[in-house]
């Protein structure tokens, strides 16, 4: 890891050398911290991304895009925070079992939640993708959106990273807060298209990335309405669920969305169709996919891998011109507290 | 309906003995064409808006709602356009599947289809809900979501309601256009919550409402994402739709939103739980109920009719104190080409 005096001579070096400029106006320095924007990329990304926001933003140039349909998306898992070793999710899955367990006896007699209660997190690669759903199905049903949202909330806050030992709520990518911030700035919208539970997301999502809960789109279950000693509450219940990967993004994207975006961030094979779709803009757009390859400061990995697995965007990412980011070399920072 | 002179010489009266502010700041002009704000509504509605949305703003006072939390809902079938004599989505479906009819001969020898090509918008009273179900399916399948946004758009502008004779898109509710705007002006996020089709809506909600896309919630069908010939595109399939009504629209509001609204428009029982919902926030919350009184200018309806059945909520509305307004009295002007 670096130290903060060298990273400090990395960004002066940055501001001198590369085109990377600084942002004055007074809402970017709020959010950034008075640092450059893109401060945490190297110089070659940051370029490309650069020249592509002032193309599309420039009403003189051919690839002007209204501010109307600025529309950028990005996957959560492995592209705005780490997914390894497992999603933090199925974390919080097992870790609100747990908490559960003694007002719930009956788990300890379903063969797949008594792995789970037992066993922890080892356990995980024991179960078929049924026994994966169980665990989510159960973990996120039978309560109110209020109680999970609080529960939600107070886990990112406090349940600590394995490898990294900080709260989940810290450990997100700084190149990417830096580069949704610019977007933002350049009069983008900003989503969240993730496989993740939009309910899991949304209750720190405004405050960790800036993007409030209605534009944060992923996987959700059923829900009911319902008066309970005359207050209304939605109760989350486990019933088909819509699960917000692959093909089924840019069906997302049209539900929630209802535009074609623009830009499209990502990092796996289950990002590939929300590419596709972005890169089938009518305009001049941008696609970055992340690539795994710094086994120090974070994960390396692609094709081997229980989360996230990489292959064929890839390969596409190099026919279409999308912008391949190799974190050990383009990210100069991958989180804010190195 | 009341001369242009005696329309100025009201809002004049209104700008003297009112409370009822001018606002003067740019976005407001431009969008409200230099008119009062609310000129349209009657003096004591107006009142009541403007005292709620001043006690929520005010960062002094106990009412106030963080702008994050500040999430407006409206219903749009009777709240933000007329519903009768059909909803204008049933209209547009019928003359979709008319100018598909030579097509499709098969359409022909379907009993419900077959009625409602040869007699039209009379026929639908003969339809049980199978029936209505299987000509918004037809007629809202099989095509990709593009098309489906431009036919929408076409017919929007071009076909002529009924009653009034103007082109769809310039046959909306000339107050609620101006409370929309009030309210974004004050830093509240305008949602659509409908039992109409998000497809539907979404094509010109922009433009006619200020409301972008993913604002707008409404029922939906699946849909799936296909290449063709490469080229990425949504098809819009008859699967099991979600609709957005009734109990289904605090629900719908959880998916979409994430947040408990503080403010709820809305015009029959079908709006009721969410404005339960939305008198269930933790904040001082408004709910408003347009009740169709104006025979002449609009229509008048709430117990009998085919579309906004309103008689629970007007009785909710009582007990719970949420402001109803009288169209024929609180609304001074309805359509803006009065």
């Amino acid at each position: 890891m670096k130290s903060i005096s060298f990273f400090f001579a990395l960004i002066i070096l940055a501001l001198c050398f590369s085109s990377c400029r600084q942002n004055t106006s007074s809402a970017s320095l709020k959010d950034a911290g008075q640092a450059a924007v893109l401060a945490s990329w190297a110089e070659t990304p940051c370029q490309v991304i650069e020249s592509w926001v002032k193309a599309v933003t420039d009403t003189a140039s051919p690839d002007f895009i209204p501010e109307a349909d600025r529309i950028a998306v990005f996957d959560n898992d492995g592209t705005l925070w780490p997914e390894q070793p497992v999603p933090a999710q199925m974390l919080f899955a097992i870790d609100y079992l747990k908490a559960r367990t003694a007002e719930n006896p009956a788990w300890q007699k379903d063969p797949v939640l008594k792995t789970i209660l037992n066993e922890g997190i080892g356990s995980l690669g024991k179960l078929d993708e049924a026994g994966l759903v169980k665990v989510m199905a159960v973990s996120h049903s039978g309560i109110t959106e209020q109680q999970f949202s609080e529960a939600a909330n107070r886990w990112i806050s406090t349940a600590l990273h394995p490898k990294f030992g900080k709260p989940f709520k810290q450990v997100v990518y700084q190149p990417m807060i830096e580069l949704l911030q610019y977007l933002r700035d350049n009069d983008f919208k900003t989503f969240i298209v993730s496989g993740g539970g939009a309910d899991f997301m949304r209750p720190w999502a405004e405050e960790v990335y800036g993007i409030p809960p209605y534009q944060v789109v992923g996987s959700y279950n059923e829900a009911v309405y319902e008066l309970r000693d005359g207050k209304p509450v939605i109760m989350k219940v486990a019933g088909k669920p819509f699960l917000d990967d692959a093909a089924a993004k840019p069906v997302a994207i049209h539900r929630f969305i209802g535009k074609v975006p623009v830009f499209c961030g990502g990092n796996s094979d289950g990002d590939q169709a929300m590419m596709q779709y972005t890169s089938g803009s009518k305009y001049r757009s941008l696609c970055l996919l992340l690539h795994h390859t710094d086994s120090i400061r974070e994960y390396a990995y692609d094709v081997k891998t229980l989360s996230g697995h990489l292959e064929s965007a890839l390969k596409e990412a190099e026919e279409k011109n999308w912008l391949v980011i190799d974190m050990q070399k383009d990210f100069k920072k991958i989180f804010s507290f190195e």
